[in-house]
Formats: C-alpha cells, sequence, structure tokens
C-alpha cells in the first residue's frame, strides 16, 4: 500500500470521500467520549477505597510521636508521611516537605517564592527586567501555565528519547542569566513517556548556569508509574538530588510528587524534596502562609501504603488496569495509521500519555475533527508553551479515564479524524 | 485595699519579697501549660470524630451532581459545600470559593494576587514604591505576618469596643493612596473579642479611598463560635458585603472563614466569598495553581455539619465545653487582680482569647515569667505589627487548650506573674 503521501490528486480525493463518509456515520452515533486528561479510572481510584476508613477513631488520629493529628501544627508534615513521601521520590524522609493535595500547588508557590523573595539571598525574580526559563517539548501544559502567568519568557528545547537536548539546554544557561529554570518531568514524561538517561540527568545537575539561582523544577509525578511489573521493563531514573550533590551544585533542584495517581487525585497528599538549605528557606515562607496541611489525610495515606514494598504493590494494581489501554492505543493507531505513514506516537513503558505527532500542520484539524464527532481530546498545541505548537503536529492521547470499550471506540474516531486531515492537508497543498 | 501604685517603697519591697516566695514554688512545681494559641482541646476534637467515618463507600464519593469526588477537578469547590460555608459566613452559595484547610492561606494567595498581578486592572502591588495596611491593634498576628512578609508597612489602628476607629481609618485611606487594605477580625476579634458594630461596618464600607484597590480582609474567623446559647447573649455582625454593595463599592471586601475550629484545625475546609467580579478574577487566577481542593473532605463536612442549623447545634455543644474556661478567666483574673490595679481584660461573649492589658512596660516580663514556671503564653507584644506594642502591655490569653484544672493552674501563674512584673516595675521607678 503506499502512504498518503504517496497518493496523486484523484486517489487522494476518492479517498477524502471515503473518509468523509466514514466520518458522517460516526458523527452519527452521537459519542460523548473523553481522552483529554490524565485522570486515573474509577477502576482504579476503587483500589484506593480502603483507604478512607483507615482513620477514624481518636487513637488512629494519632501520629507516630504522639501528635494529634487533629489540631493544628506540624507545618512540614508527619515523619511518618516524610518517610512514605520519601520512598516514593527516592529520597531521605528528612529532606521531605509534606503539602496539600496537589504537587501543583508545591510547584506555583516555589516559582512564586522565588518571584516575590528570591532564593538563598538572590535577587527576587520580580526585581529582574526579564526571567526566562527552558520548557522541554512536548511538555505539560500547567507547567507551561504557571510560567506564563508570572509573564515568564519561555523557551522550548525539543525532547530526544534521553530528555532534553542537553547541547541546546547548556548552551542556553551558559550564557543567559535570565533563565532561571527548566520544568522537566523526568520518568514516563508528560506527553512522550521518556525517562532521562543517566548522562541527562548528570548533565543537568552539572551545567555550568550564568544564573546562580538556576532551578531544576524536577516533576517526579510518574516516579512509580509503571506499566510493567518485572523490573527490567520498568525505567530508572538517577537521582536529581545526587547528581546535584555530587557535581558539588547541591541546592540546584526542587523535587515534586504527589499522591494523586496513586490514591485520589481530589483528596491525595503531595510532596517537596530539596536540600537543606532550600529546605529551611521554604519552610520560613510557607510558614507565614500556612501552619500545616491536611495531618489526619497524610495519616490516612500512611495507614493505606505503608512503605515502598506497599506502594509497588498498589502500583501493581494500577498498572493491571492501564496495560491493557496503552496496548490497545499502540495497537489501534499501528492498525490505523501505520501504512497512512506521517504518523509516529510513542510507546511508554509507565505514566499517564501516549505523544503522537500527526502530519505537520495538521493537528489541530483533527482534534477539531475528533471534538465534533464526540471525542475530546487535550487540545492541540498544549504541549508547547503558550500553546503554540509550531508544527502544528503533536497531540497528548490520555487513554486512562475511559474504559477499554470506550477507548476503543475514541481511538476508532481518533484514527478516522488523523486521516481525514492529513488528506485534506495534502488535496491543499 | 490600696492599689499597687497606691503602695509606697516600703509596702513594694515586702510584696516583692511574698511574690518571689509565691513564684519560686510555682517554679518547684514543674509544671507544663500551654495558654498560647488558639487550639481547640481534645474534648472538643472529640466532637467531631462521627465525621471521620462519613464517606467511605463509592457511593459516599459522589457529590449532589454526580461528580466523582475522589477525582480531578471542581476548581471552586462542590456546590454543597459552598452552601455549608455560605451559611457559616452569612453569604450566598453562588458568591463562595472552597479552599483547602486554613483560611490563613486563601488570605495569603489574596494578599499574593494582588502583589503579583493587581485586582482588576489595578497596577500589581508589587510595582508600587510603598504599599501600606492598616492594622488594627491589638490584632492577630499571622495577619501581620503576612504583611510583614511583604514588605507591606503596618499602620496600627487602635481598637475601640465598636471595631477599629473609624474617624482614624477615614483619615487614612482617604489621603494615602498607598494604603491598600485593612486586617479585619469583625466578629469576637483576636484577641479583643469585640464585634465590630453596624456603624462601623458601613463606615468601611462606604469611606472614600484614596486607592481604587483598597481591600477590606474580612476575616469572619469566628462568625459562629458563640459562647452562649441564647441569641441575646450572641453579638450580631452586618454583613459587609451587603454594606459594601449598598455603599456603591461591591468590590471592596474579601470574606473569609473555615472549619478549623469547627470540626478539626488539622483537617477542615476554608471559604472566600467575594463579588462576581472579584471571583471571576480569583478564580481565574488560582487555576494556575491547583485543578481543586480536596473534595472527599468537602463531603465529610457537609454530610456531618449539613447546614445552618447543623452548624448552630455542633458550635452548642463546643461553647458547652468552652463557656466554663472563659468564666474561670475572668474570674481567676478578677480574684488575683482587682484589687492590684493598673490590669484591665475583656469579658467576650465568643472567639477564642481573653484579651489582656497588663500595667504598661509590663508584658513582656509578666510573659517571660511565666514561660520561666512552666506556662507558655502568646508572645508579649504579638498582637501588634512586628510584634512591637509600644505599651509593652498586651497579653492575648488563649484559654481553649488546657483542661479547666489545667487552666486554672496556668492562670494562678499568670497572676502571680503579673503582679511580680507590676511590683518590679513599680520598684524600679
Amino acid at each position: 500500500m503506499p502512504t498518503y503521501a504517496e497518493l496523486n490528486k484523484e486517489e487522494l480525493t476518492t479517498l477524502k470521500a471515503q473518509l468523509e463518509e466514514e466520518y458522517t456515520a460516526i458523527k452519527a452515533k452521537g459519542l460523548s467520549l473523553n481522552m483529554a486528561r490524565g485522570k486515573p479510572s474509577a477502576a482504579q481510584l476503587e483500589l484506593s477505597m480502603p483507604m478512607l476508613s483507615l482513620v477514624s477513631t481518636t487513637e488512629d488520629c494519632k501520629a507516630e510521636d504522639g501528635t494529634d493529628c487533629r489540631n493544628y501544627g506540624v507545618l512540614d508534615g508527619l515523619p511518618e508521611a516524610k518517610r512514605l513521601m520519601a520512598a516514593m521520590i527516592d529520597d531521605e524522609p528528612e529532606n521531605i516537605i509534606i503539602g496539600g493535595n496537589a504537587s501543583l500547588s508545591l510547584m506555583y508557590e516555589s516559582v512564586a517564592r522565588c518571584w516575590n523573595f528570591g532564593t538563598l539571598g538572590s535577587t527576587p525574580w520580580c526585581k529582574l527586567d526579564q526571567v526566562k526559563w527552558l520548557c522541554p517539548v512536548p511538555g505539560y501544559d500547567r507547567h507551561f501555565g504557571i510560567t506564563e502567568a508570572f509573564g515568564i519568557e519561555m523557551i522550548p528545547v525539543p525532547m530526544t528519547d534521553e530528555g532534553p537536548d542537553m547541547d541546546m539546554v547548556e548552551e542556553l544557561v551558559a550564557n543567559d542569566a535570565a533563565i532561571k529554570g527548566i520544568w522537566c518531568v523526568p520518568k514516563y514524561s508528560n506527553p512522550g513517556g521518556v525517562t532521562y538517561s543517566d548522562e541527562v540527568v548528570r548533565r543537568l545537575a552539572a551545567m555550568k548556569c550564568a544564573a546562580e539561582d538556576f532551578r531544576i523544577f524536577w516533576d517526579n509525578a510518574y516516579s512509580i508509574h509503571h506499566l510493567y511489573d518485572e523490573p527490567e521493563n520498568q525505567d530508572q531514573l538517577l537521582d536529581i538530588a545526587v547528581a546535584c550533590r555530587e557535581a558539588g551544585n547541591p541546592n540546584r533542584y526542587y523535587k515534586f510528587a504527589s499522591t494523586s495517581k496513586v490514591t485520589h487525585p481530589g483528596a491525595g497528599i503531595s510532596a517537596l524534596a530539596a536540600s537543606p538549605e532550600n529546605l529551611a528557606e521554604i519552610k520560613k515562607r510557607m510558614g507565614v502562609g500556612t501552619i500545616g496541611y491536611d495531618k489526619v489525610n497524610q495519616l490516612r495515606h500512611v495507614k493505606f501504603l505503608h512503605d515502598a514494598k506497599g506502594l509497588a504493590e498498589h502500583m501493581a494494581r494500577h498498572a493491571a488496569t492501564l496495560r491493557p489501554k496503552f496496548e490497545l492505543v499502540d495497537q489501534k493507531l499501528e492498525e490505523g495509521l501505520k501504512e497512512v505513514g506521517g504518523c509516529s506516537w510513542s510507546k511508554p513503558r509507565g505514566g499517564y500519555f501516549v505523544s503522537f505527532d500527526a502530519p505537520e500542520g495538521t493537528a489541530q484539524r483533527a482534534v477539531s475533527l475528533a471534538k465534533e464527532a464526540g471525542v475530546t481530546m487535550t487540545g492541540a498545541g498544549a504541549t508547547w508553551p503558550l500553546k503554540h505548537d509550531p508544527h502544528n503536529s503533536n497531540i497528548r492521547i490520555a487513554p486512562t479515564l475511559p474504559p477499554l470499550e470506550e477507548l476503543d471506540a475514541a481511538l476508532e474516531v481518533f484514527v478516522c479524524c488523523v486521516k481525514l486531515a492529513y488528506v485534506e492537508k495534502l488535496l491543499a497543498e
């Protein structure tokens, strides 16, 4: 079979008519399917139901050091909650601060803190003429939303199979002191599913930065979110904290994580890990705005997940429901698009997304066609700063929320829309 | 009996020796008592234990509109949680945003939002040469901590029996556009126990402000925290929202409240109420840093407290344990200090504090003596901006945490320390 790019105008016109017929038939079904956001499915949420009953008596509310978790206090989190989250993000409990139900808030507050107050004696970023930020692309729209809100200039850096293009990163940060940070989802990245190689982690930790207050925002959102149980099928990530210490830049990173996709996104706990110097400053600043986060909920998580082993067992149950969905995505795209040509997509071993590259110039049209046919995707362009994908190509597929049969139907629609958008483009050339 | 001020040097010297003997005996007891912070007692925390078991099944996790509260979403809170908090702060559900476990965070974020982004089109406060703030004194140390953190110049305004000195407030805000806000605890104020009169509320709402983006930070922390059940023994507060609307300044206020002292301080929910214009802006900004707060905990609160009637019944149970404590404070101070002279204190009908004015120049010494004898008070000066009470007189008594017999012992110590500090001062004159 020839690929679409190899077809002549007549063949394309015939194909377009067929696809339009197919599309009309799909639209007539009146579907309402959603592959837009990385939300756990109802079946996944069920896995954590026992957690909600684990703190119900007065005795249950006592922390291991005797703290009554119902009352005020404990700014940076219970010791046992720090141990749990340390196990999740591969750090020491003493380096952890426990937050509220969203690591996104911890990231926002970290940018805001540096913005208003500077960090470790540096000039507050709000006092600078310009602040810039490195944004590996495709990346996470809510990250870009934070830097956008503060008027920070975002510089896209292409992702490779091993993480951000480090030649470009090193060149940029060495020569521009206005570049103050980089957004990283270093494991099973959003949306590409890439895990940074050891070399990339070491280069990030060791690179020469013109800005001494340069910070790596290390959003390890998918640290334990493997799709496969066998260790050899799981990605491994070098710890940025260790790499930064070894490189003599111990304060360069902030690590973030949460239980949003472990227990319940609406009611989880979050964590930040940083160097002792960073931690001392963060605690001083955060103590102005809170007396401490929800300790009862911290206890629920500790009593439910226990430790690294408990986390791994629980995540294997998630993987069991997620694996067929990711395999279905790959199968449907393979079946539907392999011979079309011009498309590519990731085959992640963990995380929540498949990154799909449609033929250049067709992503917006494909997403818009899908929406009209009742299938909501993440907006085309969302994986780029300011929602502007210069190639109009990348689409984030979020296959976790819909049940398997709905996902199957949604992918049928998606494949048809990608093909139709491609044909339209080829005919317009 | 003559008051201390009427005693001669010889009499004072004798008295001092007696008090020192008494103080030494107290110290020898090795007490460890705490009247520092407005924390509910263990008995009060017990009142809300049933709440922790009210959301445990899948069905329990459904909001009334069918939302699965375990998953992401619902930025501004569940409709039923808005209804509950509206009942608490006397507003309409559609004017409410539900936050995390601390109204303090909502206040911090509101200052930070205006600081970084301005409000309704005004210049961000961080871009101004100077920002000033009105701080009714004595007031709440954590309020002052927020404005201090942003480098805002705080102007103390004396509290009267009806609220802040409005002649002074009106004069200041009319003539200085750098004054952008005022901290108010308008009902059973912290620490004075004062409820603003209708006239004060109306004057705040109607006063001419040089700054068009002046905001009243209305921390209605004790809206339903009465000590007495009979309506005639409960303070009533005019709604600032209504007053601002009637005065043609509908965007002038932000109202705050939380369930910290209703259910569990460590695990409550908070709320902000504002005008539709303010709300739209706040939601837009807050959506950058969060996808929504803990909805499962919102449901727990709704299922436990229900509505205004449920809230009132629950608060009556709190009042039953708090009333004897506040009455004991008044009784012990009356017995111990009436004939000493030079001291005065509040007799609140609600809230969490008694405001105590020691003889000028003695508060720090009294608190320090108490600390040495094992009784922790709120630091002297804490009720003033920058912890600087120019009279060195005001001490906040927080009688809620200790059981009655411990409170009795702590007040014995406190009375002795106040007397000793006073005698020392008179002898040094």
